[in-house]
This record gives structure tokens, C-alpha cells and sequence, in this order.
């Protein structure tokens, strides 16, 4: 299981005036470095309020709302968004900055990088005109409904019009934000800064000769029976399962509530407040399970944060990569280990005495790892994973290009899954409509999944270097020394460090070999290859 | 149960400035009735975008949010409450009032109606300082926390400090929004328009003729037996219970949801998006039951409004009065009927054929009318409810003169229950601590509740008159024509029309004997007097 963790663009947020300004007096003037600090904490405080009602609106449409409620969200979304995006692009909100960044020297650590963050944001929103910013959030509160409907009755037709207008914002977003770059690579940055096309398609490639070649050898090899994670698991003691997984995580439920999504993400209002969310399947044991511990990883690294970070531009992990990094660290790194596994396996069996009667830890172990080219990027193993991001990457390039219409989404969709993966796709439900990502608008966020499981095994092998051997401590169930040292290296900086400086502070220049011994040995010895 | 429907006072909502106003002019310029119309228009959306956001984060803290995340919510609250009251109380919208109260001929109905709300909203809250209105929200947000934790621990001393404070705002606040009045009948009119001290001691006089003679006469008549409806009646059974209930009630349920909190409620963000709450208690049947018809009752009120009504001052019931009406209706005069009870006993028995083997459809009936006196108001029966009322308007019309200190509240309380109700108070959670009320600022409230039940058999007369014996349709399980004229007479007009106008165009004028005739006939025979 690889979930969504939503991401609160700053560009949502609002940029505060606090009226200082004279109205015969448009020139803003500042009586002090002291006193432009103050107003830009303000601003980052109404930016971090009007952050948290929109996402709240979202999550409870996710979770709790009536379905046909859209209109009235819609409403408020567009009055609300109206509001932040004029405040958010106010010259004064310029000349503050301009300001600051002309007394940087004056200015701490965390002060200069609010001032570069924000900047950032400020030059890329006040780009956007009015009317476009919006028209896509409309847009986007409209598009999820669509997605599902669309998903549910198998109609690509109902969803191709709605995401042809997203596909269109996002290629004239890209021009606004990043006009120097091809506009795929703006998208890109907006979620891993400095990712580009270039990077990915060395890194895919790399991948690819990792995989390839390992898929074919467990095609020939015996393989594994995981038939029993399929019988009938009620989501009564699914639901008792996640709170234990939560528990043996070290979340903090008084700062973390679990809720039920059709699809699982992590939400965070502020390090105090976090909400992730699973699935439970009834004929499926092990999607609410990952789900709990992939989620868990992000909650964990939005928890971690230091409290300074709170209500300023810094909130929140730094980037997609660096999340992902995270949540599939606990996910697959610790989750689907050998001592992981041990760990958990009495509770399991207490919960399931039928349905894993016969089952042993060995035989779980292999089931949650058995390695199959499938369908659904988020039931695919660790594995075959990075071949659906390439799917995913490979449409949107084009799209983005210009060189691959809508229309034909399902075609080109269906054409790679045969080429990497070598399934056919029965329907588009189960193809091209399985992710929200889309809906979402999120464009050029895939990518950071496969960035994200590639830092991972780097990360394990620093951990490893300093604490020894950390599975000794996975086996007995206590995470309390990784999560420890995961919340002093990366957590605790929440945006505070740039995501490459930050992988790099820990683990040195990022090389994808981690990644690919880590997957080579692993599933060498799973399959005795 | 009588649970509560949370009012989104429109003192919430900010008032809206459109920019139309040029920097260098401060006095407004209307083009036209039309430009104003629209301005006024668009500043009721935004009232209500806030509103609904706002109301947005305090349903989720009640429902799903972590328990200890108060303080990121209160920083958000705090933040929009202060730009919804910049904005609130900006002289330009007074001057659109003006311009529109002057061109009143040119207004359609709604309109003038929309003016007169806002203006009344617009008076009152712009006489509160800026820091008191968010000074207040602010302590609203904490009390909440406060409060639940006072109750748990039976601890008054923890929560006294914050509920002075909350007297003491609400007596200032009392002044802000009638001068001319005694402080408790300005809260009393907040939250039904002309109902005084007044009033309110004459009919609780006539109430109290009718009920204490009628408990006397109970308490020397044979006993029902009710022990059957505190067995163990699993959550998940009620829970499918409670969803059959809103099925039966006819709540469309794609536009409300049910959810559980600690203390049930209804809200409304619109009349398309409606949520109602419920708590599940395993050793008690009818709490929930209960719970769920009287908001259920709440909700068809708000889901019953005419769209045109939507993102206007207009929206949602007109005060507390009738929508208790609503709700006490549906609560009590159907769901405590027989012909009720013949409708929803077969799936009550199939739901918990163990615990209501015994058990036939008369012995339930009786089960659930027994009147005794006791300590907790939302399970009091129909007959001593009033005298909850009467004790919690007692203590609120001291405390609000100054006659009563709240350290002495508890004593004060229990005096009261014992003398009204002849029970005696063993702590403070089962006492003074067991309404939510008080620590969400709400005082003034409670005698609507009250109001509300006498409106209901008046109602249930004329609705008699005009459709014949409805409780044929009842026993059928078939609400459809109940709720059809609830609709048509009451419902549709969500604030268009005035409290007292809006009963006496259905009912004539309100007469209390209505409901004491009601009382003494359901008991008379019910105990065989």
C-alpha cells in the first residue's frame, strides 16, 4: 500500500495585510526590522488559518460528509480561496519580503528561510490571475466528485472533459511558476525542488535494469502462496488492528485520529493535529495494515516536527520526496521485515484465529512480499512499484508535452502497462481512473514516490552505522529508537532545510544503488533466486 | 432525549466588503437598487463561507479530531473570528443597510426581510469591541475542553473560573445588544425574538399547575416496569437501528449524515449538507433511539428550506423555539406514540431478539413514557422535562442579575432539584456539570426548549384538523404526509418569517393549554389516573 500524503500548498494559503498601511499612503513603511518580523508572522499565522479551514473542509468531505453536498463546499471553497488569493497578492506582501531580504543580515535562521519560502510562493501566485486561481479550485472541488462517479461506472468520458480543463491549468501554471522551464519540469519542482525529466529518466532507466531483470527470474522461480490474506477479515477487528499498529508506532491518538477514506491519506493541520485515514476490505487483510503503517510514517514526520515551525511557512514536511521517504520507510523498510512481522504476528493471530490457523511467520512473511506484476499501483509490491510511477510518468510527460490528448489517456495508459509491466487492462476503472491524484490536480507528484523509496534503504544504511542493528529492536515491536532517530535527522526540521540539503545533511549524495542492492537482496532471498 | 441544534448565530458571519469602495472616498456610492442588491448578496455569501467554515472545525473537534488539538483549532478560530469581525463591523455595510432600508419600496420580499436580519445582526455586534468578540471565541474554544474534562472528573472548581468569565461576557454582551432591556431578556431574545422574563414565569407557572399535580397522582399509581431497556443492546445493532430510523423518517441521507459525539446535535451548512449526532450508550436502548429522532426532527427542519434561502441571512430554522418544535414533535408526539412503537418494534425485535423476548409492543410503549423524577435533563420523559428547564432558568436568571455567584451554582442546583423535582443532586457531573450549554456560551437557551415542546400539540391539532388521524399513517411507518405539511407550513421558510408570525400562520395564537391538556391526557391514561 502507497498512499497520498496531502500536501497543503502554500500557495492556498492567505497573505495577510494587517493594515499598517495608510490608505493615502500606498508606499508601506516599517518602523523597524523588529516590527516587519511581527507583521510577518501575522501573515504566516492567517496564511496557517485559512490553510487549516480549507483542509478541514476537504477532510470532512472525505470522511464524514453526506455525498451530495458539493454545492454549498464549492461555495465556500470559492468565496474562501476569492479571499486568500487578494490577500495573498498584495504588493505590500512584496515589500515586506523586499524589505526583509534587504536586512537578511538582521534576520535569524528560521526568519531568512520563512522569507525565501514565502517569496517563492508569492512570485509563482501572483503570476496566476484572479479568476484562474479561483476557477481551479472550483474546478478541483467539482473534479473529485466526477473522479468517483467516473470510477465507479467505469466512464473515462464523464472524467476526460473535467481533467482536460486540470491538464490545461497545470500546463499554464507551469508557465506562471517556472517560465524559464519546460513546463513538466515547473510541475516537477513544485513537489521535489531541482527534480527534473532529466534526473527521472536516468533514475527510471537505472530502475529498469534493476527490475527488469529480477522480474524475470521470479517469473521462472516457485512461487508464493498468499491466498489466505484474501479470506473474510471483518472491519471490526481490522479497526482493532489499526489502533494496535498506531500504538506499537508510538502515534500519539491525542494528537492523531485515524479516520476512513476511500482512499488513505495523511492530513496535517499542525504538529499538534494530524489525521490519516485507511480502507478497510473485508476480502483483504493487508490493505488497511500498510495502509496504517504508510500513513503512520507521514503522522510521524508531520508529529516530529519542532513547535517552532508551527503556524509559519515551515509547518509541515519539506517535500513529496522526503515524505514519501518516510512513509515508505515504515511501510516496507520496517513493515514488511522479517522482524516486523514477528513482532506484530501473535496480535494477528489473536485477532484471526480462523483465518491464520494454519499460517506461520514465515509463510506471512513471504505472502505480504510475494512480488506479481499487477493492475493497481497501490497494492503492488515494493518491487514492481516503481514500474506503475513509470506508467504514470510516462502519460504525463506527454500530456503535459501537448503530445498525448486526453482522450487517448486510456490507450497510452493501457499500452505501457502492457510494455513494463505486462498485464492487460480489462477496464479503465482499474487502469487510467484508479488514482485521485488527478482529480486532486496533482500533477508531476508521482514521480516523488519512486524519489521517496529510493531514499529510503540509503537512510536505513546511515541508521544502521549509528544504532546497530535496528530489526533487533523491530522484532521486540519497539520503534522507539528508529523513530527517535528519524524525528533528530529529518522530522524535527519540518521545512526548515531544502530536501535535497536535508537528505544530504543525513545520508550524504543521494545514490540510487541503495535502492536497487536493497531490492536485488532482498527479493534474491525471498525467491532464492 | 432532547438534544440541542446548534444555531450558527449570524453574529459569526462577516459582513462582507466588496473593494467597490475607492481608497480616496470613504463615503459609499450605490450605481443603482440593483448594485446594491447585488453587494448585499454577495457579503451574505461570504457570512456564510465563514460561517460554515467556522462551524466546519467545530463539528469536527466534536466528532472526529484528536483529543488534544485545541490549541492549533483555537489559533485558526481566533484568526477568522478577527477578520469575520473587522469585516462585520465595517461602516460601509451599515451604510448599505441604510441604502437599502431608504429604497425598501423597490425591495422584493425576501430582501427586505434579508435587510431587517443583517440589521439587526449588524446592530448588535458592532456595538462589541473587536478584542471581547475574539477574546470570547477564544475562551468558547478552550471552555469546551474545559468543561468535558470537569464533568469527567466531577470537578465544578475547574470549570468555575472559565464559566465566570463566560457570565460575565454574556451579561456585557446583553447590554451591547439591548439596552433598553433587562440583561436575561436580551439573551432570552437572542435566541427567541420577544420572549421576556416575563412570559416565561407565567407560563412555566401554568405548567408547573398542571405537572406537579399529575407527578403527585404517578408517583401513588402502579409503577411501569422499564428495567428491559437497560440491558446490553450492542452499539453496532443500534447503530443499524439508527440508520433505519433516518430511512423511516424520510432524511435523504446523500444530504445529512449521522455522526457521534458525547452530546448529540444537529448543524446545518446548508439545506443540502446537514449533520446530526447520536451517542450509543450499550446499557440503554431508547438513548440513541431517541437521540436520533428529535435531531433527525431537527434536520427535516433545515433539509425542508426553500433553496432560496441558501447562503442568505435567511438560511437555516428561524430561532430555537421552533426548532425545538420541530424536533420535540418528531421526538416525542410521534416517536413516543403507540402507533410509532407498532411501526418500529418488528425491527427492534429483530435487532435484539434476546433482550426483548419478553418483551410485546404496549409493555415498550409504557416502557418509554414512564415519568419519574430525576437528575438528567436529555433523559427526563415529556412530563418532568419542563422542570429541568424550570431549574436551569432559575439558576441562569440569577446568575445573569447577579444574584448568584457561580461558585454557588451547585448548591443553588441542587436546592432547585430537590424542591422542583424532589430528587437529591450526589455530584456535580449529575448535576450542574451535565449540559454542554453553558461552556459553549449558551445562555438564555435552555427555556426554548421548553417553548418548543407547548408549540407541538398546538401543532399537532391544526395538522389533525387538516389531514384526519395521522397516527393511521404512523403505525404504517409512513411519516410522508407528517413531514409533508411540517414542510409546507413550517419548514420551507427556514428565518423568512418571524417566530411568532410563522407559529400564528399556522396555529393561531399560542396557548400553553394545548400542551398541558396533551400532558394530562398521554398520562392519565398511561398510569390509569
Amino acid at each position: 500500500m502507497q498512499e497520498d500524503f496531502l500536501f497543503l500548498d502554500e500557495k492556498m494559503g492567505p497573505w495577510y495585510d494587517l493594515g499598517n498601511k495608510k490608505e493615502d499612503d500606498p508606499v508601506m513603511k516599517f518602523e523597524s526590522v523588529a516590527q516587519a518580523i511581527e507583521m510577518l508572522k501575522n501573515f504566516q499565522q492567517t496564511q496557517y488559518a485559512y490553510n487549516h479551514a480549507i483542509s478541514m473542509l476537504y477532510h470532512d468531505a472525505s470522511t464524514t460528509a453526506p455525498s451530495d453536498s458539493w454545492e454549498g463546499r464549492g461555495k465556500t471553497m470559492e468565496i474562501l480561496t476569492q479571499v486568500t488569493y487578494e490577500q495573498m497578492t498584495k504588493p505590500e506582501n512584496a515589500e515586506l519580503l523586499s524589505y526583509l531580504e534587504a536586512n537578511a543580515d538582521q534576520l535569524d535562521a528560521q526568519t531568512r528561510r520563512e522569507v525565501e519560502v514565502l517569496r517563492k510562493g508569492y512570485d509563482q501566485i501572483h503570476r496566476i490571475p484572479a479568476e484562474e486561481y479561483v476557477a481551479y479550485s472550483v474546478l478541483l472541488n467539482e473534479a473529485q466528485g466526477v473522479w468517483q462517479k467516473a470510477k465507479t461506472d467505469d466512464n473515462f468520458e464523464l472524467f476526460a472533459p473535467v481533467l482536460e480543463k486540470i491538464v490545461d491549468f497545470n500546463r499554464k501554471f507551469a508557465g506562471y511558476y517556472q517560465p524559464d522551464m519546460l513546463p513538466y519540469d515547473a510541475l516537477l519542482n513544485e513537489y521535489e525542488e531541482g527534480l527534473t525529466m532529466e534526473t527521472l529518466d536516468a533514475f527510471f532507466a537505472q530502475l529498469q535494469e534493476t527490475i527488469v531483470p529480477l522480474i524475470a527470474k521470479i517469473r521462472e522461480a516457485k512461487q508464493i502462496d498468499n491466498a489466505f490474506l484474501f479470506k473474510t477479515y471483518p472491519a471490526a477487528q481490522q479497526r482493532v488492528f489499526s489502533e494496535y499498529l498506531m500504538d506499537l508506532m508510538g502515534i500519539d491518538k491525542t494528537h492523531c485520529a485515524l479516520g476512513e477514506t476511500e482512499h488513505p491519506y495523511t492530513m496535517n493541520f499542525n504538529n499538534k493535529d494530524v489525521r490519516i485515514t485507511t480502507h478497510y476490505y473485508e476480502n483483504n487483510l493487508v490493505s488497511s495494515m500498510f495502509s496504517v503503517v504508510h500513513e503512520g510514517g507521514h503522522a510521524l514526520y508531520e508529529l516530529g516536527a519542532d513547535d517552532c515551525y508551527n503556524y509559519t511557512a515551515l509547518t509541515g514536511g519539506v517535500s513529496m520526496g522526503i515524505h514519501e521517504s518516510q512513509s515508505r520507510f515504515y511501510e516496507n523498510i520496517i513493515g514488511r521485515s522479517e522482524a516486523f512481522v514477528h513482532a506484530v504476528f501473535p496480535k494477528l493471530k489473536e485477532l484471526f484465529p480462523e483465518q491464520l490457523k494454519d499460517v506461520d511467520e514465515m509463510m506471512f512473511y513471504r505472502a505480504i512480499n510475494r512480488s506479481e506484476p499487477s493492475l493497481i499501483r497501490i497494492e503492488a509490491d515494493e518491487l514492481t512499484y516503481p514500474l506503475h510511477i513509470m506508467v504514470r510518468y510516462e502519460v504525463e510527460k506527454q500530456l503535459i508535452a501537448g503530445t498525448l490528448a486526453v482522450k487517448d489517456i486510456p490507450a497510452e495508459w493501457n499500452r505501457l502497462y502492457k510494455e513494463y509491466l505486462g498485464v492487460d487492462v480489462p477496464n479503465n476503472a482499474k487502469g487510467c481512473l484508479q488514482d485521485s491524484h488527478w482529480s486532486g490536480g496533482s500533477i508531476g507528484y508521482f514521480p516523488s514516490y519512486a524519489i521517496g523509496s529510493a531514499y529510503g534503504p540509503q537512510m536505513l544504511r546511515k541508521m544502521e552505522e549509528e544504532l546497530g542493528d535496528i530489526y533487533k529492536d523491530v522484532a521486540k515491536g519497539d520503534l522507539s529508537r528508529v523513530t527517535a532517530w528519524l524525528r533528530e535527522k529529518i522530522h524535527r526540521y519540518a521545512s526548515f532545510k531544502k530536501p535535497t540539503e536535508l537528505f544530504e545533511s543525513v545520508c550524504g549524495r543521494f545514490d540510487a544503488k541503495y535502492f536497487t542492492d536493497y531490492l536485488t537482496e532482498k527479493y534474491s532471498k525471498l525467491y532464492d533466486l
